[in-house]
């Protein structure tokens, strides 16, 4: 398991802990392998692929982490040495902090992973992929990169954007003279810990899953929307109905306590 | 510690674990106390207080624990033998469970306790409610009603209602035949654990602090708009100084990773 990143120190860090077993000298260097995994910023993946490339052998695989998965895997297949040789893979599972320092290698046990091949995708290169995350415990799920999105947009990136609103609507906020934030409880911070997560990796993803966020975001407007006038009315049984239909839904699916 | 409740079960479960010392035979039996705490649902307040009335003693504090205090205070005050003798309190602790089997003796410890007591408050009841709060740890803090309410719409009933919202939108929905809340991962489940908090409760604390509630929601709808617009444009600098700005507030305030 050969590192390579922007940050010395962060490689530094995999190594002594014994997560990689040594830090690539150049792209070069970093491009000599079997199977070849993005972690880095959306964005930044066809950028990354089309460095490697030059250096790659003829069956190394091409295979990400990223939380967006049908646009920004045809990107990866342009860039890549065959469409065929990529494949596009998304855990469930992870945190706000991010480096090495952050690393657990029980993450994913039990989790699930999302692989998205398309039409292009070969099988062996496929099933490559799919032995590495069942191998570090993962139970491996197979989805059109569309369907996922569709889906993600809705369990995962709607909920990152309401609680970097929820943080952003209140940061600066004071009422006569009391700090709004210093009277937040568990409730406020468990609702917006994900907006602690990196500015940089979600503006990517954000931007990367446009069109599905979007539509999502309606969704949500409309349930705020759903709430508001019932409390505008000062409809009780209207609210209540709301609110215990949200409250049985979350109930159901446990966590998180 | 006389228990008094809707539940026999709920009752016979808090003296077996002795955070009471009896059950409270009626009505009569129930308010023949020193202070009387109510801790249900905000809109029953105001008619048990004036069940009570008939038994309390002359000098009979009442106080609550509801997360609305200002027109709630003020009609437990209309209802009681005195309005000097109303003592509103609100701990910031808590959790999406209830009832005596999800009680915990250092639920309050170092935790925040507001106290709104009005201009017909007696010193002596506020400072008998006081040492009630300091006696089981909370760190108590005065304020008036409505600066409260300001307050706790943004930091509690907020994120309360975008829970229920993120849930709502999604409970029933599915993708090209998944389940899309099959696919929550911890940042959901995290994000909408206060979402489980009973409906009834959270129906009367929405419905007594509307109007805060509704500037709150609209200072939600601003930063989600704010996203919105960076994300429809594609600006990444602009969604990346949103997002920034919120996870360093986040981060600022730590707690619930």
């Amino acid at each position: 398991v050969v590192g390579f990143g922007r940050s010395r120190g962060n490689l530094e860090t995999a190594l002594a802990r014994g997560i990689i077993d040594r830090i690539a000298r150049d792209d070069a260097d970093a491009a000599t392998a079997d199977v070849i995994l993005l972690a880095a910023p959306l964005a930044a993946g066809p950028a990354l692929a089309a460095r490697f490339r030059p250096y790659a052998a003829p069956g190394t695989i091409l295979t990400d982490v990223g939380s967006v998965k049908a646009g920004v895997v045809a990107a990866l297949e342009r860039a890549w040495t065959s469409p065929a040789l990529v494949v596009g893979a998304h855990p469930i599972a992870g945190s706000e902090r991010s480096g090495s320092q952050a690393a657990d290698g029980a993450l994913f046990r039990g989790r699930r992973c999302i692989l998205t091949p398309t039409t292009q995708t070969a099988p062996e290169a496929l099933a490559r992929v799919r032995r590495l995350w069942e191998g570090v415990g993962a139970v491996v799920d197979v989805l059109p990169g569309d369907v996922h999105d569709a889906i993600l947009a809705r369990v995962s990136h709607l909920p990152h954007v309401a609680a970097y609103a929820l943080v952003g609507a209140v940061a600066n906020a004071s009422i006569a003279g009391h700090r709004v934030l210093d009277y937040a409880g568990t409730g406020f911070t468990d609702t917006t810990r994900i907006a602690a997560s990196p500015a940089e990796v979600w503006r990517d993803i954000l931007l990367a899953n446009a069109a599905p966020l979007r539509d999502a975001l309606g969704e949500l407007r409309q349930a705020l929307d759903a709430i508001e006038r019932a409390v505008a009315s000062g409809d009780a049984a209207a609210l209540e109905a709301v609110l215990d239909m949200a409250s049985a839904g979350r109930r159901a699916i446990g966590g998180g306590s």
